[in-house]
């Protein structure tokens, strides 16, 4: 099976195509990490596919293979690594519940960092909030900022707002130069295997805790609990030693592996997080453009199913 | 691309499949369809994949394709048509939410019937309410029941119980020979394209509510609302005629295409189905061994995105 083969590109597990690509070979397979620990294969054994109509851009940056391809029925695709990042059609349940379950459990968020989000999703979500006064967006990757602007313009729509300080660099540099200063922090990064490895452990959160102000909440991309539940434990795990409230989620977002994708939100504060400090109206949310959130929903993203919560209590 | 490809066993949408082994014919491709109506290809444009071990069992029936095969991480899957209806690995999730959301909703359920479900998977979780005094399954197709009892032992074990009366037969005759007799039904049907075409129309809700007793509840399979709003609104739309209380449930099942499945669950009471009538301890979901279900499972599953939400209160 190839990643691109008669017109269908294929989303295979980065440690089942290391296989496939190495048949015979030694070299270890890719795993998904944590600390340094070993967190296991990404999703092996299962692949997704989109029908493709064209290729749109495919190089190699200085961290990653960038793909943006047309799909027949999902719009525009972003792939880095040979993962689907978004695609036109459902990329706003990712960027609203990301954004916005951090957003509004805070009751004023006046300076919000985003680390990663190069596509510009979140930036779009964080720019609806009118107490937002400056956004500061950290992405290690120029080349996924300049085809987002280029491929993605329903994505990318908020790089030309005033409020914006864009830097191209590493967020975990970035953080130690900026302490007690945000009232949001937001990482939306790809999966811990590559570039974004880093933005899984303690020490990172250990420097967004620093980086945060006294009442601040972060969330970060926090995986699928149907694929990654000894991750998304250890991920808890460290973090209620760092953090007061720690609380994960879960939506669907129908073209990630296993259709779900968590966020781990954490407070420096004892706020439940689950309980939105705004309520919105259904004005509110036609008039925010709102396609997934709404306040039920954010309640909702938190109750979790048993499996998940039996093993979130053990962890 | 074929079905069973270099080790992968891969789904396509039927219409996707129609065009591929047609290729340059005329023949129609395969829509969904209700009441006759067209409600669009399955799932155009997007395929998923699992790879595949061993098959153990591949023949015609009088009514569809069945297909089980072993696969390398989701335990035995078994396949009609061309499409995955169950893993070992995450059916639970499908099981227990369409049986426990009209079981739970009602205060009694006494007397049940399940239409289709033939793999067991509906029947073992409908047994592990003591109310229950007898279960009656109408399926369709003996050689569901037969392979599955051989190769899905954790799903079909419920079929030597003795508060079984299981017939091997067409659900929508059988309800006609069956008044005003049932708490609670259950239809666990495959998608509205080949034999189940018939049990998504407004005369086969007719003959649910005909069947139900006055306080009765159903729950039906009721597909997923990142592909098929358009079928969910007319579903939802006829039934507000037949039944005072009609809503719309969903969770995420990772192998089914999008990850998400709905559940539409309707009441011949004024009974809010939202709400549990029934509330578990911790102590009690560990007793039934649920995986996937509780109470506020059951309540968070009624909350839905804002674009299904929005899409129903139009319906």
């Amino acid at each position: 099976m190839d990643k691109l083969h008669k017109g269908w590109f294929t989303e295979f597990s980065p440690d089942d195509l290391e296989r496939m690509n190495n048949e015979g070979s030694e070299e270890s397979t890719k795993l998904l990490k944590s600390d340094g620990q070993e967190m296991g294969g990404a999703w092996p054994g299962q692949a997704f596919s989109l029908q493709a109509k064209k290729v749109l851009f495919h190089e190699k940056s200085i961290f990653q293979d960038v793909l943006v391809f047309e799909s027949t029925t999902y719009g525009n695709v972003l792939v880095l690594d040979g993962i689907i990042q978004a695609t036109e059609r459902d990329e706003f349940s990712y960027q609203e519940m990301l954004a916005h379950l951090p957003l509004f459990a805070h009751p004023n968020p006046k300076k919000v960092l985003i680390i990663g989000g190069g596509d510009g999703g979140i930036l779009r979500e964080v720019l609806k909030h009118s107490e937002v006064e400056k956004v500061t967006m950290c992405e290690i990757d120029q080349m996924v900022i300049d085809v987002s602007k280029k491929y993605l313009p329903g994505m990318s729509c908020g790089f030309s707002d005033p409020k914006l300080d864009l830097y191209c660099g590493d967020g975990f540099e970035f953080l130690k130069n900026h302490k007690n200063e945000y009232d949001v922090i937001i990482t939306d990064s790809s999966d811990p295997v590559g570039p974004a490895e880093s933005l899984f452990g303690q020490s990172y959160y250990e420097l967004l805790r620093d980086s945060l102000n006294e009442t601040g909440i972060l969330s970060s991309q926090g995986e699928s609990a149907w694929l990654h539940l000894k991750l998304i434990q250890h991920l808890v795990q460290f973090n209620r030693r760092i953090f007061p409230t720690v609380a994960y989620a879960q939506t669907i977002v129908s073209t990630y592996p296993s259709g779900c994708m968590g966020y781990l939100v954490c407070s420096k504060s004892s706020r439940d997080v689950s309980v939105p400090a705004r309520e919105l109206t259904d004005d509110d949310v036609r008039g925010m453009k709102l396609r997934f959130y709404n306040s039920q929903v954010h309640r909702a993203a938190f109750v979790l199913p048993q499996f998940v919560k039996a093993a979130l209590e053990e962890a």
